[in-house]
């Protein structure tokens, strides 16, 4: 008599049990509670649930590949219609018939990681919110004259143990259609486990989803696939509002000024956006009615003005959010021309100036994860700094103003090919040499006149203008309260009205660092570090454990520069790192993962929020940081490692101070 | 020592209890779990919480109008503002100083009844499916950045004990606006308990809701005030779809050969009604914003079309219905320009050819609430035919063609001024007498030409051309089996081809009834018979106790013509009347009940459908049904009261019979 059960063991679960002979591998795992992904039901067509056989023993049990049986009719067309790698067997026809040992790799998985480039940040967690069932419904009866949709609910129930959907409004007809056409089986999406949201004829395996990060000046979009996370596509585009203000406030104040406004410019960002939808399925040749689901992310004005939320509240005192809770709603609603049943998510706000992009650079940067004390600092028109660890976490706006997005300064101007990102500046000559946006030469290489023809050099970005400052300052020519020196006998240092000026750039244009152009970067960077050091009080701590630059900014700006001219707080160099686009990156996780959403609305309900605008302290700390550096003693760490000119203690008044000029 | 407790008693509830002395009635109330009714939470504003303090002794309770305290200077503004009856109170203001009895007038309570006209139908039962609340919301600081919403949520939690809801989409802008103009005081509509659906700045009372019977001819609509159940304004007009199809089977069968016409039969319907929704609200002298809710009832392919569902599988056997639940969703859905938040509910169809227009009947006529068997039939294209008890239920349609409604005869025309509505025969001398519709004299009544002016005699209605063949049939022209029988010596029959027909009335246009209009009338008869005689036969039963007539053509028949030519089965006469139109009642009852929805939900659920199509005694009962009436002995409650020829059983081939000619 042979066995009536056998054993089986699913790794890397480690899950074991016995099953009865004769059950397929996906019925064993769903009785074992092994995550195994279908989407067509153990019916041998979405090939998602492939397994591996193992062979030899695993804790005692001597296993066989052979034990899962022999490839039967529909694994085998399975197999010569999509192709199944070596020692693969689908799980819904694999059955078996001894003990067994199967390997469900991540692929398999509903929910799983998907290893991320950058070591420092989390892998992307796979928990998705919207899933593919594929069903085969009984036909309309004379005899039982039940609704097209209700026999698909039955189907779901039966079929996948789904009960108590809802459906979209439009479900009903689409499947009055699909059904039809697909011959009584139809493939739904269900999101959240809760709702019908879209239907195909037959059988449908593709979901995609697009994660937006709206910034004032670049609107930015991943397409990525629902299933597996990978991003098929990537495109950015200048936000088209710049027209009704180059900055944020200047927009809020078009609105303020002209009632009625905020709908044009809530359309013309809307439209832009959905541009970003046609290119991006263009680019990854997918359809707009496979997109599922939308996720968004932007600060809070872009926030309101994409939702179509008034931001007038938001320009003045007390800086009221119109919600601060996340935004679920259809992603028609903002008009995206994807599936009609596709869904919108916008990440919460923190409060009036801490917006949803900043709840994403959360997400990305996970300093709420660790134990390590994160100072989280994006830099944009103003800057937000997040700064804390599992414990507690604390979050503030401060107002820099847009000097590090090179607007205000006079040869400043946005980070775009052909500024200047890169400036170093000999100590002795005060020859400068420097690198543009879209060449990979220094100005004093060979090669670097042809290599910028294209774009000509046209201006100085932020983190050009934080390196010129920086450099002027080891070089000696701006003195530690910021004074730009006269030097005799040197051309680069120039007259400039009752001031002076440093030349970059000598023809047309000519390129300028000024005095005031240093004041500027002044205010801009004693109102980061205050913002910084105002939560450093709150927290209770003299330093952080690791620094991380998001956005644009933090991208093209060398951590030591930040440092030197006193950006932020004292800290290793080495950690101290740029984060990338972290606010797009908390969108798309944010896409790929309910887990991911629930853990930031928990993170931002518990986030505290300091108003640097009535705290006296952050006047003090503001004050005292308008020095570079602002203190001899701030910066111990970075000495240790940055040979820099010794200053005394800065005070708006001083003049006088040792300066010893020493290349770095 | 003054008693620190008194002693309350709620009439008619009879709830009664101790509460502390100094208490507001309407605290008290909520104490005791009495039902009674606000807006403003309290404030004295809205004026629902109305009571009407006794005197005397109740229960051996000695209690005193005085002891409810002096009237305050909040409730005194009340009076003097909007006026308060002579011995009402606030219950908000009155505070309970002693033993009391206060008497909760149904205007005051949220649950109610609102009594109807007709006494055989149930009273309106008032259970708001939405609800106003007036709420104080914090201002926002800078200390506590929350958002407008989730301080307007915490007000709902913290002055009505509302938690956990959600918000429509537009909702955050709304209460943006709302929060400021209203110096941070909202009332906000909150749908089911569940959502935030609207909201105004300050203290709002008004909610209004429409009530839609779509038919194939005739579109009504009624408002109603939602909270007290009264209606305010009622209309119709014409179907727009009759240019596409005067039937709706030539409707479906235009959308059959057009793709893509389904869309333009749903823009005109969707139109129409909104037009409605215009001159209703013009009517009453109401705000479009302030209607919230829309209830909607049709047969299966008006509601179809006007939800924007393909109705092609409807004109096929499976009659597939798209789907057989309630469906909710935005009213803007349906193109209603009403409040952005209010909801649509349509009600269950029950099979594909039995629908939300019938499940209304069923809710306004009430089978399932009682014991007595029901024959609940609704005339219109084709009968949907219901019966039953509270036990159990039975649904159909019978394919009567459109002869009832005046189609398909030679004369015929819709229910409408100008056509002939009711018939009597002399039968001695064949000479008629006939009403018009619009007005209420006979034809042989002084100054009857001078009332038809304006519209002129049209033509003959459904009610009509049955009148007039039963009454030819009382008067022996027309035979038991249907042939018009030569009359000679009379100048009323008159040959018409090889048959005769009976000339109505002389002039333009002469009216005739022919052989066959007779034949039509036959066939439409015998399939409303057969219908309500399968339901009989599949419930066991061999008489009803009660008949009602549905819709415009039941209201306009005379019952004993009906049964006379056999359209229904045989009941006390007493027992048999005019359900008005129940399609729209049902429609309002579901409009103002949530209580309701549940009932028709539960009810239509449970309905057995009986698909005459597929039943072979259908066709015995069709046949055996064309004489008329169609057996001797079928009628024998009726023939206790009216007189009629006697005649053998009919059959098909069958000439020869017995006819004595005797008046009714």
């Amino acid at each position: 008599m042979s066995k009536s059960t056998a054993r089986v063991v699913f790794t890397p679960s480690g899950r074991r049990g016995e099953v009865p002979v004769g059950v397929t591998v996906l019925d064993a795992a769903r009785a074992l509670g092994v995550d195994v992904d279908s989407i067509c039901g153990g019916r041998g067509i979405c090939g998602r649930c492939q397994v591996e056989p193992s062979s030899g023993s695993f804790a005692g049990l001597s296993v066989d590949p052979g034990n899962l049986g022999a490839v039967g009719a529909v694994e085998e067309g399975y197999r010569q219609r999509k192709g199944l790698a070596p020692g693969r067997r689908l799980s819904c026809s694999a059955v078996v018939l001894g003990d067994v040992a199967v390997e469900v790799p991540a692929s398999s998985r509903v929910h799983k990681q998907v290893v991320r480039k950058r070591a420092e940040a989390r892998d992307f967690r796979i928990d998705p919110v919207v899933r593919l069932y594929y069903v085969e419904v009984a036909q309309p009866s004379i005899d039982a004259p039940s609704g097209d949709l209700e026999r698909v609910m039955a189907a779901l129930a039966a079929q996948w143990q789904l009960a108590g959907l809802a459906a979209a409004d439009h479900v009903v007809r689409d499947l009055q259609a699909a059904l039809r056409s697909g011959d009584w089986a139809v493939t739904v999406a269900v999101h959240d486990e809760a709702a019908i949201t879209a239907v195909w004829p037959g059988f449908h395996d593709t979901a995609y989803g697009v994660a937006f990060d709206v910034g004032s000046t670049t609107l930015a979009g991943h397409l990525a696939d629902l299933a597996t996370g990978e991003v098929l596509a990537s495109a950015g585009t200048m936000n088209p509002q710049i027209r009704f203000g180059e900055d944020l406030m200047s927009r809020v104040s078009y609105v303020m000024a002209r009632p009625g406004a905020d709908a044009e410019l809530t359309g013309v960002v809307r439209e832009a956006l959905d541009a970003l939808v046609g290119e991006l399925t263009e680019t990854a040749g997918v359809s707009r009615t496979d997109v599922l689901e939308v996720t968004l992310v932007g600060n809070p004005i872009m926030h309101h003005l994409v939702l179509g939320y008034d931001p007038a509240p938001l320009g003045t005192a007390p800086f009221a959010l119109a919600t601060d809770r996340p935004v679920r709603m259809p992603a028609g609603g903002v008009g995206l021309e994807v599936n009609p049943g596709a869904r919108l998510y916008v990440l919460p706000c923190i409060a009036g100036h801490v917006g949803a992009d900043t709840a994403a650079c959360i997400l990305s940067e996970g300093p709420h994860r660790g134990e390590a004390v994160q100072l989280l600092v994006d830099v944009g028109t103003n800057a937000e700094i997040v700064l804390g660890n599992r414990d507690r976490l604390l979050a503030a706006s401060s107002p820099t103003g847009p000097a590090f997005e090179g607007a205000q300064i006079s040869s400043g101007q946005r980070a775009a090919p052909g500024a200047v990102e890169r400036v170093r500046i000999d100590p002795a000559t005060l020859e400068p040499r420097y690198r543009v946006i879209g060449s990979e030469l220094w100005s004093d290489e060979p090669g670097f006149d042809e290599d910028v023809a294209a774009t000509g050099v046209t201006g100085i970005c932020g983190s050009g203008i934080i390196e010129a400052v920086a450099e002027l300052f080891l070089a000696g020519v701006v003195t530690g309260d910021g004074v730009v020196r006269e030097v005799p006998g040197s051309d680069r240092v120039v007259a400039d009205g009752r001031t002076f000026a440093y030349v970059l750039r000598r023809g047309e244009p000519e390129l300028r660092i000024t005095q005031l152009d240093v004041r500027t970067i002044q205010l801009a960077k004693a109102a980061l570090y205050a913002g910084s050091r105002l939560l450093m009080d709150h927290l209770g701590v003299d330093e952080v454990d690791q620094v991380r630059l998001a956005g644009a900014f933090g991208s093209h700006i060398d951590p030591k520069y930040a440092m030197i001219l006193g950006l932020v707080p004292d800290c290793d160099l080495t950690a101290v790192s740029a984060a990338g686009n972290a606010a797009g990156m908390g969108a798309l996780m944010a896409l790929l993962s309910a887990a991911d959403r629930a853990e930031i609305e928990s993170a931002t309900r518990t986030v505290e929020k300091i108003e640097t605008a009535v705290e006296p302290r952050f006047q003090e700390h503001f004050v005292a940081a308008m020095g570079i550096p602002h203190s001899a003693a701030a910066y111990p760490r970075l000495r240790a490692v940055v040979e820099m000119p010794e200053v005394e203690a800065a005070t708006a008044g001083s003049r006088r101070r040792r300066v010893t000029r020493r290349g770095v």
